[in-house]
């Protein structure tokens, strides 16, 4: 299968670069390298350290004998999105192009500009550049369960059928995000479901849960293989940062009373999925949502494995709660259906304790990039939109 | 009231500042004349002929002794948005500052891209100017029916309370717009929705149906005073589409089958409900919608309702179905709430007839340079991304 990663850079994009060509497909990729900027706007930087894109693809082709081609360039520019589907013509465009991060949309006025205008018109671009050279191609768009919010009912998967005033409809499940982050994803959510419909476009939109982990198991082999990891406020998913906190001996900080309930998987899961997404591809002209992860948790319930993990490692951390910086239920109903990837075929990891050991173990050898960067464990940008450090609570 | 009207010098804008300095209002207003551009792009121009902005200014100080401010720029530029609501204090900001044409937005990726983006960001920069200067004011924003799509059930105004597995929740109504313009206006609400929960902003969302009306009374003092008349594919909304196809002999034309159903209402009644938006505002943190239409027509009906008052005047014109250049339901349930305008006292105008009448008179005047532009009144954009002129069927 020709894979072609809008967004190869990332967390997630260079995941599954290494996963795909380690199954043997082919794969290319695109990047601006803008997430290297953002985490260094944010004063921080990769835990783990991450190699030039050179590099990387080189130990691609040492250890797996296939070519990944890259191009760097702005997806924004539509003439390049083009470019590339003409000379790839990809069997499958999976779109990590977009700016992943919450609080970085809430910084002010242009960070939430820049944010829904770049994740909108990357899109846009892809679904265009589909129309018209590679109409059949299989869009795989990561979205996220941030779109849904939490509302006080069941969250089904995309769509629901419901009666109201008597008669009956399959509707879109209204989202209610709560970031401009979460909200740029809506709008492009909105807007692939309508070019669907529109010019017979086959996509699957992934809501995907918070990812967490280190590596994958086909990263071992070269250490050019890596991919990021980021414990700022911004880039740095929770239970990533709390590891990272746990091995400079920071307290592991909860917003708020600390009982938001969310969905989990770890890295590992998160590519078996999408790997299942592009083996088992939409029809053509169907807006397919697939709600991925492996199991919800209570952040506090999530703080604590990782402060029980840490302990056996002989690292005592406390669990301490921040003011909530964010605007947010701190304790809600959340029962979100998760299904149809079982159907596809996915095994969950379900070990999520032994999961955060090895990242401990991993992140303990980086303990220094960490420690030098500790300023930044405690978050300060606010919804409010103040920028001002939180407190312990 | 102080009220500033971002888009003044369009359709509606321009009407509203009339109307209001008229009732004696402190009026303020900016645009980018953009409007008067897109237009021409797509080969066309008012038919009721328009003054620049300095005699339309002037006018409106002979006549109702006022002034009204103006200034030119750009509402994509936060610091230019800031600037006015600093300068101007105003109690009431109108959003009438987005580009208007599912058309114009389904042309191409680059219009599809500007519309969009100037939208969002339009929209951004309005609510976090008020955020920082003017947290107090209420934002009137034009959103339309066109952001519920046609669903088969009833459409309430915004939100619904439903039950889901035996749980209930007020939830946004799910939208469904038809073209890459009508998303942008969904995305706009999803945002203002979300900054009224965040900074406690008071929104009326304002659903508007299809307008049509060649003026508002208060305009017939002075040449300067009236209102742009659009009749082209993109800017030309339906029920001002017929009356300039009528005026000229040419066939009033049918999407497909003709048999959509929207909401109406004549320009006047548009005016009358927006200033009792501005005079109810919405309570602080609430984003309030309302459903602003007269009544549902099927275009069909109303096609014969303008070829039955032409007759009157002596013009013989024909109805003709053209091949459907959108992608959209020709026939359906529609079934809209709009009872909340009536609540604050909405009078409907009633009489669809008369008004119809009293546009073809005018319209008549100005024959000719409708005649002038005859090539653009059968549509060329089409749905599926082509631009080919639709057919007769």
């Amino acid at each position: 299968m020709k894979v072609f990663i809008a967004g190869m850079d990332g967390y997630l994009g260079w995941s599954l670069a290494v996963h795909l060509t380690a199954l043997g497909h082919e794969v290319a990729g695109a990047d601006l390298f803008l997430r290297r900027q953002w985490v260094e706007e944010m004063g921080s930087d990769s835990a783990i350290p991450i190699s030039a894109m050179e590099r990387r693809l080189a130990a691609l082709r040492d250890c797996f004998g296939r070519t990944c081609y890259f191009v760097e360039g702005d997806l924004r520019d539509y003439d390049f999105v083009e470019r590339i589907l003409v000379d790839f013509q990809p069997d499958a465009i999976v779109h990590l192009g977009e700016c992943p991060s919450a609080p970085y949309s809430m910084i002010d006025v242009h960070h939430a500009v820049f944010v829904q205008t770049n994740n909108v018109v990357t899109t846009f671009n892809l679904l265009f550049a589909m129309k018209s050279v590679r109409r059949e191609a299989h869009l795989v768009k990561l979205g996220t369960m941030g779109e849904y919010g939490t509302p006080n009912i069941d969250i089904p998967e995309g769509f629901f059928e419901i009666e109201y005033r008597g008669r009956r409809d399959r509707l879109p499940f209204p989202r209610q995000a709560g970031s401009w982050y979460h909200w740029s994803k809506v709008h492009g959510s909105n807007n692939i479901m309508f070019a669907c419909k529109l010019w017979g476009i086959r996509t699957t939109d992934i809501m995907q849960g918070v990812v967490f982990g280190t590596h994958i198991d086909e990263m071992l082999g070269d250490e050019h293989l890596r991919t990021r990891l980021d414990f700022d406020q911004a880039f740095g998913t929770v239970i990533n940062r709390f590891c990272c906190q746990a091995v400079v001996g920071h307290p592991l900080t909860l917003y708020g009373k600390g009982h938001q309930r969310r969905g989990f998987l770890p890295l590992r899961d998160s590519m078996q999925c999408l790997t299942l997404a592009l083996l088992n591809p939409a029809p053509p002209g169907e807006y397919r949502v697939l709600n991925q992860f492996e199991e919800v948790y209570d952040v506090t319930e999530l703080a604590i494995k990782v402060q029980a993990e840490a302990q056996r490692l002989g690292l005592e951390v406390v669990i301490r709660n921040l003011e909530n910086p964010r605007t947010e239920l701190e304790e809600h109903h959340y029962q979100p259906d998760h299904q149809q990837l079982f159907d596809l075929g996915y095994k969950p990891t379900r070990e999520v304790g032994v999961e955060i050991r090895t990242m401990l173990e991993e992140l303990l050898v980086h303990r220094d990039r960490i420690k030098a960067r500790q300023g930044i464990l405690v978050p300060d940008v606010r919804w409010n939109g103040q920028r001002r450090r939180t407190m312990f609570i």
